[in-house]
């Protein structure tokens, strides 16, 4: 019999709602009748679950993308949970030995200690400090002597590590991978034996490494190894490819409350609810109202994402700034931007498609640009916004209503008036 | 220009005697251009080089084959070289930390003092004490941390590791590496490393743990990276594989004096000139005149064969030993027990070929047994011996002379009589 089904009715009713509260948005839970019984035990014995999450010691700059495991957390917090946080420093301070890596360098011991503060003063927007401990890593790795290493590298078989997708597509490629290499996965899922934690969060990227953590719990002999809660990755404002810094689609949580609003007006129509349901504290409840909200027309979409940049700003900077951010925005963008007296251009519905258009045909349709290469030309270059969003896609299919203002470079603009 | 050119004659002709002396028997010596830059050196500036041989912890208990690398050692150390013995015991200590491996059981401190003091009473018996240094690994091995070990993994990739002929098979063949085996090769590497060893020693069997230790001595960037020289592997008492205790195929060199006379005696003829060569002390110049002597006629081949049984006993029990040792052998078995009267049967030379005729047609020439199948299964069931050294394949071609006596089971006598 199950350790779930010797609860009470009461109890069942209670690891039936934090089930479905921490399993909403992820993408898969590994394995998810193992986290039921780790709820079991949780709610019989009220003891809260220790949920890790491993933070690279390196990249303190935190952007939205990031955040969506630490909302997951904080579902956890809420629920009464522990957070267990992990600086990865033993790993930052190795940097890479072969030297050949560029984007593993290596950490002095103050780098370390300036970016786990910044963690700290970043995270706690997010999480509750009363329920998260902060580990380094350091303090069991940095201890271990050879003859616990190859203890450590006794649980696994090359062939098994090899299975890892970015190891195995090296491998077939002949592309080197260093022997040391395979212990980043191996370090990670010890941190788990060390920290005997019940579940890991992370991003789908990460299915190989915490489930490395339950192998390895296994192995070291814990009863129970911990479960896999892994989350989506969040595309960025490209919509296109995962948020990162690097490619320059991201909004960082410490940007200043005027960008962070910018940024967020540029999120794609699409995403919007993915941001909202992952990165947003909101309830299930809310979202399910937004999500009919919009599909009935009763809440424009503009109007959701100006609502999703407060949230923003007021989660990360509070709630003034976001009132001031959005003032600014709808003053220097929306009104002042624009020349005072627009021309409105009369939109024939049938010229719409279940109330949409492409975006070449809007502005040729609109007598904005003569031909559909010339439209594609403007967009490409950055030249076409609607409602003050630039748009990247020429053949993107939009929805118009009516007062949208449409513009090409700084001087062509049309309001548009369906009829 | 290479530091051997930068030599005098005089210095020349040195490195090139001890060349030649150190290249006798070898199978391989990698690289062997390295080798003669070595010796430069050492010649040049009065330098011992530095000879590692690395010690099994758990197999104190040295037989024949072992002391085809130790005999070599025992050369360098007359030519002014020194012996680095490095006795294995971090490995040892280690065991297999899978619990798989019935071969690999952990040791004790004790088992592996007690075997080190069993290794110097038996190695003592070749080498020169004097010119020997004992080392453990685990003085530099054990005191390594997790982030030195993965300075140490760095160096080397899991492609370039798994080309090691057992690994490559087990990859193959879907059969598990665990990823600490690894770190064997690396260890007995690292020993080289830690003694700045200039040349290692092994069996043919060892040449890629050996290069190893040539690759980590480049990548801790030492400037000329260790010389391997391998030795090849003695074939037991079978002639066929090599000589291994587990096998029985084995002289020990701690056998009793009587013991180790039978069993040299029954060394095959055709790899007893191997055996002088590998495994005494034997000069250059002394084995030339004994494969003479052997062609020619002039020695015979039980003559030679006792006189390596009289080396074995005179190295490892001492010159009355071996005085001993044969005449016991002479009495008990080359004369008591053969009957006193054996018939003397004339054997045409016209029934040899190039003095030599297969073990099945002499049988049935001298009409000891009745047809070729006969004898066959003589052979097979190990009754057949000539001069008391059984004969174990009944298609070998041997050559006899006049006197040799031929037995068939308990009963069945000949003495040969050429005409």
């Amino acid at each position: 019999m199950s350790r779930f089904d010797q609860l009470t009715e009461q109890q069942k009713t209670e690891v039936e709602r934090q089930l479905q509260i921490v399993s909403r948005g992820a993408a898969d839970i590994i394995p998810v009748a193992a986290l039921k019984e780790k709820m079991a035990d949780s709610v019989a014995e009220g003891r809260p679950l220790r949920v890790k999450l491993g933070l690279d010691p390196s990249a303190p700059d935190i952007h939205i993308g990031h955040t969506v495991v630490l909302h997951k957390m904080r579902q956890f917090q809420d629920l009464g949970h522990e957070v267990q946080l992990i600086i990865g420093d033993f790993t930052g301070r190795i940097g890479d030995p072969t030297g050949k890596s560029e984007t593993r360098k290596q950490l002095s011991e103050e780098d370390v200690a300036r970016n786990a503060q910044t963690y700290r003063e970043q995270l706690y927007k997010i999480l509750d400090p009363e329920k998260t401990k902060f580990y380094f890593n350091s303090a069991w790795l940095g201890e271990m002597k050879f003859e616990e290493v190859l203890q450590l590298a006794g649980k696994l078989t090359v062939a098994r590590m090899l299975e890892r997708d970015d190891f195995a597509k090296r491998y077939a490629g002949n592309q080197p991978i260093h022997i040391h290499e395979f212990f980043y996965p191996l370090m990670q899922g010890y941190d788990s034996v060390s920290l005997q934690s019940d579940i890991e969060l992370g991003g789908t990227d990460q299915t190989f490494n915490i489930l490395m953590g339950r192998t390895l719990q296994g192995a070291y002999e814990m009863k129970d190894g911990q479960v896999a809660i892994l989350m989506p990755l969040l595309e960025g404002l490209d919509g296109v490819q995962k948020m990162s810094k690097s490619l320059g689609n991201y909004i960082g949580i410490d940007e200043a409350p005027n960008e962070m609003f910018g940024k967020s007006m540029s999120i794609p129509d699409e995403l919007m609810l993915k941001y909202y349901e992952l990165t947003t504290p909101m309830s299930g409840e809310e979202l399910q109202d937004l999500k009919q909200g919009l599909e009935n027309g009763t809440v424009h979409p503009r109007d959701a994402k100006m609502k999703l940049a407060k949230t923003y700003i007021g989660m990360y900077h509070g709630e003034q700034a976001a009132i001031d951010a959005e003032h600014y925005f709808i003053t220097v963008f929306q009104k002042r931007a624009l020349p005072d007296e627009i021309e409105v251009i009369e939109l024939n519905e049938s010229e719409l498609e279940d109330q949409m258009i492409s975006v070449t045909k809007l502005l040729v349709t609109l007598g904005l640009q003569s031909s559909g290469s010339e439209a594609k030309r403007s967009v490409t270059q950055g030249a076409v916004k609607i409602n003050e969003q630039k748009m990247d896609d020429a053949n993107e299919r939009i929805t118009v209503q009516d007062g949208d203002i449409v513009q090409v470079g700084k001087r062509k603009f049309a309001k548009i008036s369906l009829r």
